[in-house]
């Protein structure tokens, strides 16, 4: 159970089979830095090349294919008071018809918007807000925007995307307080984590949260043998499961599927029980709508599973 | 502003330009009642045939094309004791190469589920569970399936599915207090409603929510001039818009193309300020994903807008 | 076996159930005409409203659900000399972000395209190309866009889409010798038709081919009893079957789970064999992608099936 | 102009920035020989792990971003007398609810069919045919299935999908004689290629063609400043794009959008007369439907090109 205080020297805009930084046990905590998803870090400086670099891999001794990684998100701490995002909805989420009245340029051609984030208040605020959103606070709830483990085959996925082994998922339930669980698909699992949001609309449809550098603290734990095929999570209310591919109705069956094993093999649920209270009582989360694969997320209420 | 006490004698299961059963004004309160899902009224007797059928439609004087036709949902309560849910969720919605291991049969075959819904205690329960599922006590949520106007060009739609018209939705925030707004799309606009549900999980995923009878009432009203593509509505905290096409990707073009439209066009907001504010702070929510149409409803809390 | 000459004087813009114009026995023969897209007629004039406008609808004597409808393309043949087409392709396939580069406005905004249809020649020309066009001459391939009989329930629906029933399709296969079939979905089957195209690219991608009114001769017959879920038809050389859906995901899968059931129903394959043979010679076309419910044809060689 | 003769001794089953067992010069023909899709060599013995395992990559001088690969595909021949596939379409081509009626299991638990592929005959025929299939021969076609460039970012792809690189786009048009055209995404392309099928039906519905290992001979290029942002191609008749992603409906936006670019950039036609002409002569084939990601291919007839 030892805690390790980690400061990066390096960062991976993929998520792959790279050299550990770090060989934790399970159990261990693990207190470091991450950078925004261009490469600044918390005094706003540029030190990588942009694209959600990630912080890691963490090598997590023991870890071997079908066996899950469990990855408590202890603290998520913006480490700035800036952060940014871009400034036009993706044509790709409104309807083509009417993509030539979007206020063009996409992206970054016509500037990125600057927020302030203020944890005393815990507020998001624009810095120079267009006057309808003058006086706008949002409630800062600072969640990790990409994080997952090295993928099977010698794959090393870009971190723009997501898949099995997590990524850039933009899910704004990965706070504080959850706990994450990915299935291990090389030895050692490589956790790598990066791309902290201090606020984000569901689906990330402008292809940003705010985007901040984090102080980051996490605690590893290992699951032998558990089988899991995509990211899960639960939190003091939910778990839930996470699919990521496109179209969204791909992601739902995965997500969905993922439920209703985990119903059937950890909950007691009959195939008759899970199916009867999913029906009833499912709900569905959005993640990333912007990138290559998007994300759904299936919950159930712990209170229902007693 | 008459109060109309009407009891239905024949239903559809198309929703379009049929005869209209009662001319309302604008202000026009309607008490009335629906048959559930197989058409079977407030003492469990199949009166019509299946397939969410509808009461109405009424006539809305004033109504034309270009105009949008607003429901308040005023009361919406289950008629009798018992509902039915089917037992399997739809096999599209969970992968491909896991359906064998679902509980097939699918639909009908294997029986339905009977539930007790108690307005006394607020609670829907299942009348014979299995075993992992006694004691389960679902919070009663009675909300409308399938509502909507008559569509253009002399179009019948089944309510077995939605589209620019409304129709089988099954969006859960559909409940009582909401406000809800259809684009007029012939003369008289010819609103029909029905399928009500005492609860229902995200996605309506077993092909039904908890089934049931309704007494119900609601106040139409007319907003001359006011154009609208997709059901929009609102209630105490949010105004959301409704996409309904396949797959999800699409409902959510339409719905967010209906939210900036509606922001930018009522709420005073620039084109850059509408999409700094949905890229952080949208919500989406799901409707119903078993239909040949799915649902997806985008959501802006109030809190903002003001 | 009789022939008909039937000359329109209306025309429906949804396939419905409408009232017959004409009853026939299976065997007849029916020689008529059917207007362009925008209800033009042989002389070029609009007679009717645009959209599509189907001649018919035909009762065929016998024909019950359960049934399938067979029809038979004897000829197709442009009656005038011009047809147009609009000059932008569909936003909707190409990718959002290249909207903007598009030659904008679309539909038919920015004016028609005019066509001219030489039969003697077998030739379609730009009546008045741009510059890199002049020249071009295109084969002649007349085709029926849309076509189908009432669909179930009461439905009318609208003949700018497509589904179980057929309806606006716009495969360029479906030309003279090619017979077709449809699922019986109401009493008398009631087969429209329409929207004749002089040639057309796969995919109708920008919304037309060239668009031009019609010399048609059908003739029809029923097979008894021959269950059909989505409708089929056969040339000289294969098999196919049609699925009508978004996304075109899903017109595959309609289309391929059709041309399995025919394979191992009527080509006394096994399931084994059935699989098999789809796996090494399976071929597909596309139909129309522009519509709200897309094509997609599944093919077989009767060269395999002997 | 050198011509290579290059015996692989590894093989590599992603698609990334590998060690280059050779370099290359623009014009520079190799011959050498690919695995089968499960890693067996001519001799039918497995001499690597199974997975489409790559040849390659080749190093080609002078390669840089923003460049394009050519690749003339000068021979494809099978090298020994059997290769085989599975028995069952993907379970997500055909409808969900027939899904119980497939022929399980999927993939290989039920044993892989053999086929003898007889070059002198030109034919490929079932070693041990079911019943319904004695006699069937399908006309030989060797094309190459998986081969691509080393993706950007440091990714490395598996070669069991397909992205901007190539990869495993099972494509029946990529034969002998066909020139093809890659982004070239990092220094010196890094050429891959393997996977070779005996023949196979269009979207590879099984999951395999007639899997085969290949004597291969191909000649390399560059068109240094020519930026293509998909794979393109070109055979005696036809020039063609390939979008590769899912949804079917995502991948034809991709493909045309890369038609559309390359007509208006080097074949001399304006927007207007590249949209004009793609409405009545574009033509699609699909590629793989079977992978992560799918498929499909624009054409254009060389004819209206001149």
């Amino acid at each position: 159970m030892t805690t390790h205080h980690f400061q990066p020297t390096h960062y991976h805009t993929t998520i792959g089979s790279h050299e550990a930084v770090l060989r934790l046990q399970p159990g261990d905590t693990v207190i470091t830095t991450t950078v925004d998803a261009r490469g600044q870090d918390s005094s706003g400086q540029q030190i990588t090349s942009p694209g959600n670099p990630m912080t890691g891999p963490f090598f997590i001794e023991g870890a071997e294919p079908g066996d899950t990684l469990v990855i408590h998100l202890d603290k998520l701490t913006p480490n700035r008071p800036l952060g940014w995002t871009r400034r036009m909805v993706a044509p790709h989420v409104v309807d083509p018809e009417y993509t030539p009245q979007l206020p063009w340029p996409a992206d970054d051609a016509q500037g990125l918007a600057q927020w302030r984030v203020d944890l005393t208040n815990g507020t998001v605020t624009m810095v120079d807000p267009p006057a309808p959103l003058a006086g706008l606070a949002l409630p800062v709830n600072p969640m990790v925007g990409c994080f997952g483990v090295a993928p099977a085959r010698g794959e090393a996925i870009s971190t723009a995307t997501s898949s099995h082994h997590g990524g850039n998922m933009d899910y704004n339930g990965f706070v504080a307080g959850t706990t994450v669980y990915f299935p291990v698909l090389t030895a050692g699992a490589l956790f790598h984590i990066g791309d902290g949001h201090a606020v984000q609309g569901d689906g990330e449809i402008v292809g940003t949260g705010v985007e901040i550098s984090f102080d980051v603290e996490f605690t590893v734990d290992l699951r032998k043998g558990w089988h899991t095929r995509w990211p899960r999570g639960e939190n003091s209310t939910h778990i839930f499961t996470v699919g990521n591919a496109r179209p969204l109705d791909q992601c739902v069956q995965h997500a969905t599927t993922e439920m209703i094993r985990w119903l059937q093999n950890d909950y007691g649920l009959t195939g008759e029980a899970a199916h009867l209270l999913l029906g009833q009582a499912v709900q569905y989360d959005m993640g990333n709508i912007f990138d290559p694969a998007y994300t759904m997320v299936c919950k159930m209420a712990k209170r229902w599973l007693s």
